[in-house]
């Protein structure tokens, strides 16, 4: 057998034993860059529609006029300019589906300034996505097909897995640097669906349904098929990355990020610590706890919880450990304070520069952008340190 | 070949054949009884240890020279004479670690009125079973060997599950009713786990210790692992239970029972209803939410989950159509409150009498037996009914 410039098999098979330890860089779409920064921008709750002819909600009077769609694709191109991340994260609600009689051209038209900058982006849903023509597997489907997007529509070898959009990304080290060629840095991405199952459609129970005492009002939550995915697929990655004799001399694995849409309830904790940022409204999360906190808290890797969902609130909090942050609301077409600008996430992974080069990662830092005059930032914070891990 | 008294293979399988549809009786260790009804004893917290020389918490003054361990044997015949279950489940704390020096041998004793009874019986594990020189593991290896239990240690094809104690039981419809080969009521037992695992040995969080930050205190909880386990169960169970022409009729899977130790939070949520029984101190739950509850209802076949833990506490009541349900404090070496009797739960559960013989499920009922003088039987109330669900 012949392999290409007129190698034999074994002399092949030789070549890439002698090529293997010297180091051939891993094809991974994500990779922190030379300056041992990987930087995330989070873009919360769009409520896109139709573009110009969609009118803004929450702004003064005066702007009505002047404003629409077209004003948070303009705070898009704005922040992808300004901040030139390294990935863009839509954490749901990026349409508002009620207002959308073409959704896949809403989809389109609202990640377009993502799509043109050629920047990768992701994908999750959120509660308003769906609530057009096209079904909520649908419009995972049609998303995970886009120009540049790494979103997936779920994982492969995980059948029993609930929701759509549940799946997750892995960020190399440094080109050159020891740890080129393993995942420092995982993000997981959760569907948190819409509606309680039982009553997406009606609001009273009626008695002549089975199981009507089962009735559960509100959000729907991360069910346990999803979370058990996290578990497994956070323990296998813990264990790659420590498998190896460099790594064995850390004394932590890679640390993650989880991102979904609608917020577990312990965001409204009264053990909630070093809150920077604001509340402005109540958690409007499920009515029951499916364990979600809980078993990204016992994941051990997952650093951060980073969710949309309630507009007005844009803090971050630490529970047993984990950060849980909001991201504050993005779009015009969505419910707002007028005169508190619309608002998105960044968050700054900073690698550990070592007497090697560039090593596992050393902090997570993140701060907001605001749509404001001077492009304000603001409640810059350290959400994790590789010294206090 | 030849197959016993002069059938060939052929005329073998050909009488299997013939057999078969006729009904020949699956070998299931728990099954209704001729009368339509199924009746499981529930002893939740015997904190036995070493027998005569074990002294009594929480008995009058009085009382104090003449009480041991062997008052709770002897409520535990007592108990199992009058009401003659089907099925005992001690529900945790079946001894109190810390004072067995022989935790072998506290634990046969604690459990020889089971034994001698002959009726089978069903151990899961407390918080204190473990307190000894015994491992967790070793106390649940051990137990699962005794006489007439049906205590499991962990379910096979289920690597990934956490804890010891971890099974399902399934009860037999009545002997000659369509219902005699399926498992008309499931029962599932979980291991709740002793202490949050981080923080076990010590009271205060070390600065020196890795995960410093993630110290979560208190009582330990369902993982994850075990609720996935679960949910694929009852999935499997409901599949298989809906599988002929006969069970399509029904509306609904057979019930289901979940037993373990320690309550989840939702014992302690302020939208209970329909509560009978007493509350006479906190719920002692772990301090995170793992989700057990939203899985328990979830999963659509468990009606009612049924814990021990706290011993003054011994109410049923309701919350988005699942039972939860405390036994009350069953021994004599456990604190509790003197004047206010050590107690046992009673769980009935009785068929549909149909015209065609004796059918699914109709209703689940339950009341406590006091170790009073007179035997009392008091707080009878239904958990379940057919027509209702």
């Amino acid at each position: 057998m012949k392999v290409g410039c007129s190698l034999n098999f074994v002399e092949a098979v030789v070549l890439c034993l002698i090529l293997l330890p010297i180091g051939i860089l891993a094809d991974m779409p994500l990779r922190f860059r030379k300056d041992g920064t990987f930087k995330i921008l989070q873009v919360a709750d769009m409520h896109y529609a139709n573009g110009k002819n969609t009118t803004c909600e929450d702004v003064f009077l005066s702007e009505e006029p002047y404003c629409s769609d077209l004003n948070t694709t303009a705070f898009l191109e704005r922040t992808i300019l300004a901040e030139n991340p390294d990935l863009i994260v839509f954490t749901g609600d990026n349409i508002y589906g009620f207002d959308c009689p073409n959704p896949k051209k809403s989809l389109s038209d609202a990640f377009a300034p993502a799509i043109a900058s050629n920047i990768p982006w992701a994908v999750i849903m959120g509660n308003h996505d769906d609530e057009s023509s096209l079904s909520r597997e649908d419009v995972m489907k049609y998303t995970a097909t886009l120009k540049n997007t790494l979103s997936k529509f779920n994982p492969e070898n995980a059948d029993y897995i609930e929701g759509f959009g549940n799946y997750n990304l892995e960020v190399g080290g440094a080109e050159g640097s020891k740890f080129e060629n393993k995942s420092v840095l995982n993000l997981y991405f959760l569907d948190s669906g819409n509606y309680a199952d039982c009553c997406a459609d009606r609001d009273f129970p009626s008695p002549g349904l089975s199981e009507v005492h089962r009735i559960v009002y509100g959000y729907n939550w991360v069910k346990n098929s999803q979370q058990f995915w996290l578990l497994q697929t956070s323990k296998r990655l813990q264990q790659e990355y420590m498998a190896d004799a460099e790594a064995l001399k850390l004394r932590v694995a890679a640390p993650a990020l989880a991102f979904l849409h609608i917020p577990p309830p312990e965001f409204n904790s009264s053990m909630l610590s070093k809150k920077v940022g604001v509340q402005q409204e109540g958690v409007s999360g499920p009515s029951v706890n499916s364990g979600l906190f809980t078993s990204l808290a016992g994941a051990k890797d997952v650093k951060a919880l980073i969710v949309g969902h309630d507009h007005i609130n844009d803090y971050c909090a630490e529970l047993f450990g984990l950060q849980l942050c909001y991201g504050g609301g993005f779009g015009y077409h969505a419910y707002g304070l007028a005169g508190w600008a619309r608002r998105a996430r960044v968050v700054v992974v900073n690698l550990d520069k070592t007497e090697n080069g560039w090593g596992p990662v050393q902090s997570i830092k993140t701060r907001k952008r605001l749509d404001d005059a001077n492009f304000t930032a603001i409640d810059d914070q350290l959400l994790w340190d590789l010294e206090y891990a």
